[in-house]
């Protein structure tokens, strides 16, 4: 592919909206395929963003915007970061130099971006409810347009799709779910069903010929205008072309069609233009490659799944990023799993971003990955504590909140040794408003037995999560950020439950901070200093249970107190002590700084910081103005 | 079966184990299941309790514990409310008098009760995550058990399940899920895959003899003694036995046996044996009828699924329950299915318990009964809602929180109109700490574009209703308790957003009460006048947003402040009104009345508030002892 990069854009040039796509020959769209392979891959190599699923893509998004009116149409994209190409077709080309920053493209699909993008997407597994909702919309209305879902295979382990798809089959509803098929989530695709769809593309019916069903299929079908298609009888379609596969769809009450080879763009159009005369519902299995066209991407797929920029020619990242909290997580935890025999460790198709690769290197036996399935993931931790182990899952903040339920019915109710290791809690970043981790604090400080960690540096990492596996009775989460952080903020001494650790000493002013705010609040309380304000600084390090007793003696030295966190803050940690304070009769004003009660957009950490007043100088005005509003109210 | 019933319990007197089963004959043990049903009968028809589902599995119970050791075995009941005839052979026979009462046998299997009981289960599709977890950490420990999980066909649509079969398929590890399939969950099952098992149990091969394949496998392994059958290959006997039924778990990686016939003791052993010969995971498909052996039942498995204490002869209750608040969203919801046609409503199979099947019948184009199914209920909504609609998600408060992330990633993320009628908000009593509705508050306050209300008599829940089906724009929920309330509690005016109501006026403290709360603290302001004190209490109406501008003019006139709720305290109501208060830097000391950081436990909801000092005597004392603390704090 390197060698057959085409830095022209001659034909993408021409492509402002959908209905440009359906004037081309299938030798220009190939040409176009091209040109828009080299453009993701000059344009990503410069922002990062999601590169190997849009490689992957390209055709069978051609072939659904050449099937589909995807303005009258529904398409949905699940997960969303495969949307690029379609984004691209969908006019949004020039935005491409701001993909994922601040007021720019979103990663994802986005409803107020354009209106082709009928449904937000960003967690997985969700399009195929949504297009079931859709349909029965469309039906109580009497309109008539299709309703499509354009779903990876790694998606297809998230328990939710196969709610859906289990309704969808019932319900009968018309809906046409494409399965893109290419093995891979993040990591490898896993779970039994996977398995199964390996099968079906090793079948030598789908080997040899990749198509010879799909001929027969093609003359049955071009024989018809398409108005005549759409009376055909499924059931005879269905029985004609797809008996030999996907029994595991039929027998949920799916009509399959597949597997389709995702980069023959002929085949891709027989397949789609066979789901549209299908009155109920569709499944039809597309087989890509991740990665397409770009050798290093389709030789390490994962790697190439979210890439920062990079120079093309090596495939190599123009920054290495740290490895920051995570390698943290990930050396501390295989230390750990030295020392203790019990630990195990889970993670939901996280393997790489939670850093704990490595140890399922070492220890493969105590390591699993059960594929997008927090729920799974957090009754299969209580099962593993029932039996007496020491199960540590290493989760994403966002995508716990899929666990709950889990977290309180299975694991908090009968208090099992479940360690929630919460990577990127707070701000994440680029990936924007589905996926901040600022809601952690709120859906688990309710939950009764549940103890909250949060460190200030790497060793309170290390020692919190030494703690967490080696000593503590009950479930217990260490919530830690995104990126990098310091080594060793502080001469603390270690992790001793549930105590706080008094960073630096005041008399004017209590601040409490949480977890990476500790870091930042150090450096105001110096700006504090130069002004005359002596700040006394408690990294909190555990939000449940409170260490009241440092805090309320250090409240009732300064009479002020702010709390700093980097959750919303209703809910969260600042309400937590204000409840604390005022049950023990403590009347005093405080001021909570954390996020206000919206979607936190995209951009860098640092700009989100900034933009929410949470960086140093925000923070620092904030407390000159609650100063002087309390010293007004004490006169 | 009235005929049959057999007031004697000769055998059943002899059991104190299981391991007293193991020594009765096929004779005797058919005679302790007419025993056993005609106790079932006996005690639940004064005690009340889960009937049809126990009637059903009686001799399933039988075979696991002559198969298994649940003494070492790991025996997981999914749901658990099937698990009373493991409790009478466990030895828990003479505390079923005490059935669901307080301090009394819980309904559900509970590791504090019995050792033989290893994992606590309530909601549903829990516990084959569990086995997993419990499987992997018995093969760490290179411990030699089996587990054992039972599972009912309804929980088969819950996504979890899906995740841990997926799961089970690929690690491969031994464990047995025996699909007690009955085609009823609560209301009768739903979804495709409930008809693929329909279409199993009609096949002529297994309709015919109902076991011919069962025979021959029976020799098979009759003639191999016990020890044999362990090292017979197990893809052996697999392809023997089931290769006619069973594709779709096959397809996921499990040895499929059966369908069996789950009142055939004989059958029922022969196929746990085969189970426990095969090295890895199995599905034991069960057929058995709901409320077997108690003709009311079996024609009406559904109203005699949960029952209260009912007349044995005719079937019918002793008592009849007023359908309180859920008859009330039941009317309502129909009324405004005539004004609205775009209003559309869904369960997630809770039909009957939250009232809609009215409204089922009169518009059933426009009702979606999912199955057990929430977070595809929510972004099913979602997809409703984008198409344009009004959905309604009628569900329980505990059952909700398996769409957390739902809620939060497709609802309120987009601002979609969907109305969530939260019923069972609160305390629900005797299904007792897996089912407590008090996480509600905690866990929807802090999403953005969240409104939350809860009416304080039924004419507000069905203005509130109506506020929000007609009127309202974005997400919205309405919380209401378990049971009967008031008709009208006070000549308020109708539902104006955010709009909170006073109730009473008073000048000494300021009372805000929640939802069915408001007509405790009416009682309360009462006693409260005796004593001389002069209660304002504002009904809230709103959670979120809050009303700020009436609570806070109330609380600059009176200077003391109760909040009240019946929801955990953390992340809750108060705790919301706390922060507005401190934000706006009104410094008062508030008294924060609801339920402490604890689970729980079953007992009639008014022994529930009367145990945590909810009801008028306890909140009277609470308040009292808060003024007399405010008054000292003032001096």
């Amino acid at each position: 592919m390197l060698e057959e990069r085409q830095h022209n854009t001659l034909i993408l040039d021409r492509i402002r909206s959908p209905e440009d796509l359906k004037t081309l020959s299938y030798e220009e769209l190939e040409r176009l395929a091209i040109e828009i392979r080299d453009f993701l891959l000059g344009s990503l190599s410069k922002t990062g963003g999601h590169l190997a699923s849009n490689l992957g893509i390209v055709e069978l998004t051609f072939a659904i915007h050449r099937s589909f009116d995807a303005a009258i149409d529904k398409i949905i994209w699940d997960v969303g970061h495969q949307a690029y190409v379609h984004k691209i077709i969908t006019g949004r080309r020039d935005q491409f130099q701001d993909l994922r920053k601040i007021k720019g493209l979103s990663g994802f699909p986005k409803a107020k971006e354009n209106k082709m993008d009928c449904f937000d997407t960003g967690h997985s597994s969700t399009s195929v409810s949504a297009a079931i909702g859709l349909a029965s919309a469309r039906d109580i209305k009497k309109e008539s347009h299709h309703v499509v879902t354009v779903v990876g295979d790694g998606s297809m382990t998230g328990g939710m799709i196969f709610e859906a798809l289990n309704n969808a089959g019932e319900q009968g509803k018309a809906v046409i779910v494409i399965l893109n098929d290419n093995g891979i989530s993040i990591s490898p695709s896993v779970g039994g069903l996977s398995k199964y769809l390996e099968r079906i593309k090793k079948n030598p019916l789908y080997v040899k010929e990749k198509s010879n069903l799909s001929l027969e299929l093609n003359n049955f079908c071009s024989e018809r205008p398409l108005k005549k298609q759409m009376s055909i009888p499924p059931i005879r379609c269905n029985v004609k072309y797809t008996s030999m596969f996907g029994d595991f769809f039929e027998e949920l009450g799916f009509h399959y069609i597949g597997p389709i080879d995702g980069h023959d763009l002929n085949k891709l159009m027989e397949g789609l233009e066979h789901a549209k005369s299908i009155h109920g519902p569709v499944i039809v299995h597309v087989c890509t490659r991740k990665g397409k066209g770009y050798k290093y991407a389709e030789e390490k797929p994962s790697k190439y799944h979210g890439v920062s920029p990079f120079n093309i020619e090596t495939g190599e990242p123009l920054i290495r990023n740290e490895t920051g909290y995570s390698g943290v997580f990930g050396r501390e935890i295989i230390r750990l799993g030295e020392i203790e025999p019990k630990l195990v460790v889970i993670t939901a198709a996280m393997k790489e971003g939670t850093g704990i690769n490595e140890f399922s290197q070492k220890y493969p036996n105590r390591f699993f990955d059960v594929g997008i399935a927090e729920q799974h993931a957090a009754t299969f931790a209580a099962g593993l504590a029932a039996g007496g182990l020491k199960p540590v899952f290493a989760v994403y903040s966002t995508f716990l909140q899929r666990a709950y339920d889990q977290i309180i019915h299975d694991i908090a109710r009968q208090k099992l040794n479940v360690v929630f290791a919460i990577d990127r809690a707070g701000i994440v970043g680029e990936d924007g408003e589905t996926h901040q981790g600022i809601y952690d604090i709120s859906y688990l400080r309710h939950i009764p037995n549940m103890s909250i960690m949060s460190p200030a540096d790497y060793r309170e990492l290390s020692e919190m999560l030494k703690y967490a596996v080696l000593m503590h009775e009950g479930p217990i989460a260490i919530r830690y950020p995104r990126g990098v952080g310091r080594e060793k903020l502080m001469n603390s001494d270690s992790i001793i439950y549930p105590k706080s650790y008094i960073a630096r000493e005041g008399k004017d002013l209590t601040i409490v901070a949480l977890g990476k705010m500790v870091e930042t609040v150090l450096n105001v309380a110096e700006l504090l200093k130069i002004k005359g304000i002596s700040a006394e600084v408690i990294n909190a390090r555990f939000v449940k249970p409170l260490d009241t007793i440092t805090i309320f003696e250090s409240v009732r030295k300064t009479g002020n107190l702010v709390t700093i966190e980097d959750n919303t803050i209703i809910g969260g940690f600042g309400e937590g002590i204000l409840d604390a304070l005022n049950s023990e009769g403590i009347v005093v004003n405080i001021k909570i700084i954390g996020f206000p009660d919206e979607f936190i957009e995209q951009g860098t950490i640092e700009q989100i910081f900034n933009k929410y007043k949470m960086n140093e100088k925000g923070i620092e005005n904030s407390i000159f103005e609650f100063l002087n509003k309390s010293a007004s109210l004490k006169i």
